[in-house]
C-alpha cells in the first residue's frame, strides 16, 4: 500500500498521522535556527519514541538524541544511534546495570545525576560491568521546576569532583530543564518566569569554571523556551522535542518575540471514522481517550470539517457535532488536532507518514511501553 | 524470577501490578452473583486487553468475552477464545472483511449494528469471504447514552428482519449499554437514572417477541449497574469489565443497594520508584501520566505510605509529598491506586501478577494498541 496514490485515504482508524512535508519543514526550521545561534541540537525522543524519527533528526542537524529513560536509550542505541542523553536520573540496580552496559553500543552515552550516592552507584556498576568506554555524566540542576536536580549552586562543584574522581565516568556538564515555563503563551511572561532560572544555571557554570572544570555541555530547553534559550546564550545544547509535531497546547505559544507566524507547523493529527450516525447534528467516531490524549484543550476538528466540534465520549469514542444540517458524515473519516503530542503518540504503536493522498511510510513507535 | 521469594519486590518500575488473590476473588464473586441471578457473563476485555486474563475469566464462570474492536476480537480468537461479542458497530470495508474472516476461528462471534446499510455490508462481506459459519448480529439500542444504537423501539424489528433475511447472518438479540450511569455513586440515584433506560430495552425485547423473533441475548451492563441489572431482570447477558481490577472511580460506587462492604476489591496498582529526593517533605517518582491515567481523581498512595499524597508531575514523573519529616523515601518504591483502570492498563504492555512478595506471572496486555 505504501507509495500508492490514494493509500493515505485508506488507513485503518484510529490512526496517528503525520504530514511528511510539515515534519521535515519543522526539522529544517530548527536546524537553521541552531546554525544561526550556535546551539547544538539533542531533540527529545520522549515526544515521538520512534527510532526512525530520531535517525531523521540526526540527518537534519541534530548532534544527538535526548531520551527520558534507559528503555528509550536501549531502543535508540540498538537502532544505531550513538549520541544519547538520558535526561532523568537513572535509579536502581537493574536500570543502572542496563545503563552502563549500553556504553558498549552507544559511543557517547550521557546521563544526569543529582546526588552523590547515584554517582557512586554508576561508577561501581561501570567497574563491575568492565566497561571499556566511559559514561558521560552531567549534573542536573533544578532551575525552578522542583522535580529533579540539585537546588543550590554550591552543590554543583562537589558533584562534578566526585564524577571526575571515578575513571569510568566523565564529567560532561550541566542540565537545567524547566518544563513549567514551556507553555506560557506570551513571550514576555515566559521571559519574566524563565530568565532568573537560567541565571541560576549560568552561576553553576561559572562556579564550575572557577573550580577548573571544563563544561562541555549546558543542556536543557524545550520547544516553548527556544527563543529565550537563544536570547540568553547560556545553553550550549538544546532538547526541544515537540517542535516536530506541535499540538494545540503549543499552537498559541509565542516561541519567538513578536513572531507574526508560527515557527513550526502542526504536523500531527489523529484520524477517526464515523461508527454511528443515527442522531441529527452529530455522529460518533472511533476516537476516544485511548486514541488522543485528554491532558489539554479539547481536540479540534481539522479542515475541511473544522466547523464541526469534537468531544470525548469514552475510552474508544468521540462525538463530532455540527450545526449545518447539510453535513453528511456517515461513512466519513474525521481528522483531529491533538491537544498534547507526547501522550497522544504514547497511545499508538505506529505513525503513518503521509504526503497528500499517498502513504509514504509506517514507522513503529518502537520505544513506547516500558518508560 | 517468576515464583521466587522476594521477586515481587524487584520489578522494574513503573510497573502495573495486580494482586492475584484479589483478582481471583473478584472473578469468583461475580461468578457466584451470576449463578444466583441467572445472568450469563460476557466480561468486557476492553478493561484488561489481555488474552490470559480473558481465559481466566472463562475458567471462572464466563460464557464469552466482550470486546470493543475487531483488533481485540482477533487477539482473543487467536488465543483460543470462541465466544466473542464486539460491542461497537464495525464500520469500513477493511474492518468488516477482518470481522467476517474471524468467524472461521471464533465459533460464536457476535457483533452489534445500528443501521440497515451496515447489515447489508456484513452480509455481502460474509458471502464474498465464503464464510461457512454464521456471524451473530445484535441490534444495538441507544438506551440513553447517545453514542451508538437505534433510538426508537420501532426501529428494532425492521433491523432484526433485515438481519434474518441474510443467510450468513444470525439475529441473536439486543444490546443496550449505558456507560453514563456506571459511576453514579448512590444506588438510589443510579436507579432513578437507569431503570427508565432499561425499560426502553424491555420494550424493544417485547416488540421483537411480538413480531415472532427469538431474543437469545439481551446484553449490556457494567460494573456499576450490576445491582440494578440483576434487580430489573431485563438483561440475560452481562458485560461488566472493571470488577476484576476496580479503581478509585469505582471504589465509592454503591454497586448493590445498602451494601456495607465492597462487592469487589481493588486489585490493581501502579508501582513507581523514587528518582530524586533532594527536597524536604517530597520526592519525585517515575510515575507520571504515561504510567497512570489522569481521567479521574488523583491517584492515592497505598499502604504503608498512605499518609503520603501523590500529584502528577509531567508525563514521566509524579511527586509524593509527606508531612512526617521522619519518612525516608530515597531508594524506595511507592505503590499507587489508579483513578481509572481501563486507560491505565492501556498505557502498559505487561501486567505483573503478584502474591505477597512472589511474582506469579507476567501477562502481556496483548490486545493493546490498534483500537
Amino acid at each position: 500500500m505504501i507509495g500508492c496514490s490514494g493509500s493515505a485515504d485508506r488507513l485503518t482508524t484510529p490512526a496517528l498521522v503525520v504530514d511528511r512535508a510539515l515534519l521535515i519543514g519543522n526539522m529544517v526550521a530548527l536546524a537553521n535556527l541552531a546554525k544561526r545561534s550556535g546551539l547544538r541540537l539533542w531533540p527529545h525522543a520522549k515526544t515521538h519514541k520512534s527510532s526512525e524519527l530520531a535517525l531523521l533528526q540526526l540527518n537534519h542537524g541534530a548532534e544527538g538524541i535526548s531520551v527520558a529513560s534507559v528503555h528509550e536509550a536501549e531502543v535508540l542505541a540498538h537502532a544505531g544511534i550513538r549520541n544519547i542523553l538520558i535526561t532523568s536520573p537513572v535509579i536502581g540496580t537493574d536500570k543502572i546495570r542496563r545503563l552502563v552496559r549500553l556504553t558498549s553500543l552507544a559511543e557517547r552515552l550521557n546521563v544526569v545525576v543529582d546526588n552523590l550516592s547515584n554517582v557512586t552507584e554508576l561508577a561501581e556498576a561501570s567497574v563491575s560491568a568492565g566497561c571499556s568506554r566511559r559514561l558521560g555524566v552531567l549534573v542536573d540542576v533544578d532551575i525552578g521546576m522542583g522535580r529533579t536536580g540539585v537546588t543550590e549552586v554550591h552543590q554543583v562543584v562537589p558533584l562534578a569532583r566526585a564524577i571526575s574522581s571515578f575513571s569510568p565516568l566523565e564529567f560532561r556538564g550541566l542540565q537545567g530543564y524547566s518544563g513549567i515555563v514551556q507553555h506560557i503563551q506570551a513571550y514576555s511572561d515566559r521571559r519574566r518566569a524563565y530568565l532568573g532560572q537560567l541565571d541560576l544555571l549560568g552561576k553553576c557554570v561559572q562556579a564550575l569554571r572557577e573550580a577548573g572544570f571544563q563544561v562541555e555541555m549546558v543542556t536543557g530547553g524545550g520547544t516553548g523556551s527556544l527563543g529565550l534559550d537563544i536570547e540568553s546564550g547560556i545553553l550550549t545544547d538544546h532538547q526541544a522535542g515537540s517542535y516536530i509535531f506541535m499540538d494545540l497546547q503549543y499552537r498559541n505559544v509565542e516561541i519567538f518575540e513578536g513572531q507574526d507566524h508560527q515557527a513550526f507547523q502542526n504536523s500531527l493529527s489523529v484520524r477517526g471514522s464515523v461508527v454511528s450516525a443515527n442522531a441529527t447534528g452529530r455522529v460518533t467516531i472511533d476516537c476516544g481517550s485511548k486514541a488522543i490524549a485528554i491532558d489539554g484543550p479539547i481536540p479540534e476538528v481539522k479542515d475541511p470539517l473544522s466547523a464541526c466540534s469534537y468531544e470525548y465520549y469514552g475510552d474508544e469514542h468521540g462525538r463530532v457535532s455540527f450545526d449545518d444540517q447539510e453535513v453528511r458524515l456517515a461513512g466519513s473519516t474525521v481528522e483531529l488536532w491533538p491537544p498534547h503530542c507526547d501522550p497522544t503518540v504514547n497511545l499508538h504503536d505506529h505513525l503513518h507518514v503521509v504526503s497528500g493522498n499517498v502513504l509514504c511510510g509506517i514507522w513503529r513507535i518502537d520505544a513506547r511501553g516500558v518508560l
